[in-house]
């Protein structure tokens, strides 16, 4: 299965079907060795700033999930683009 | 379909199997407007500039991958985390 099925498939359940938009996932998994070290909450707002140097982007364009399942973390940002090219 | 089960079916294709790894997908989609902005590669070395902030990663423990379907515009960036914990 190719990413473009998960990500057109996930279009459809969204209101932004005509718009550009952005899709983050990151995803981590602990392995065997079951670190607790603690990745995606102090990269989530480092990513979105380094989206932001490249697109304005209002917050209420952002939607935010974080799922777990077992040893793996999902972190999901799915962003509208403004309609206007504002950007540098 | 969830992420969960792309994050896991890419793993069996992987030699990284009970690793700890992360990996970043950076999906672009230009919707109608057809915008020219060149989003993915200028993100890719400031995501893997802010990952490194929090872990050391070699680069022959980087795989990156650009696919572009129509108008969407996938980059995949996988990373095998390393086995010593020296993150800060």
């Amino acid at each position: 299965m190719s990413f473009f099925d998960y990500f057109r498939a996930n279009k459809k359940k969204s209101a932004v079907v005509a718009k550009e938009r952005l899709q983050i996932i990151v995803a981590h998994e602990r392995g065997l060795r079951h670190s607790n070290f603690d990745f995606l909450p102090k990269l989530q707002q480092e990513l979105l700033a380094v989206v932001r140097k490249y697109v304005q982007i209002e917050d209420d364009q952002i939607k935010i999930s974080v799922e777990k399942d077992g040893d793996c973390e999902v972190l999901e940002l799915n962003i509208a683009l403004p309609e206007v090219d504002d950007r540098p």
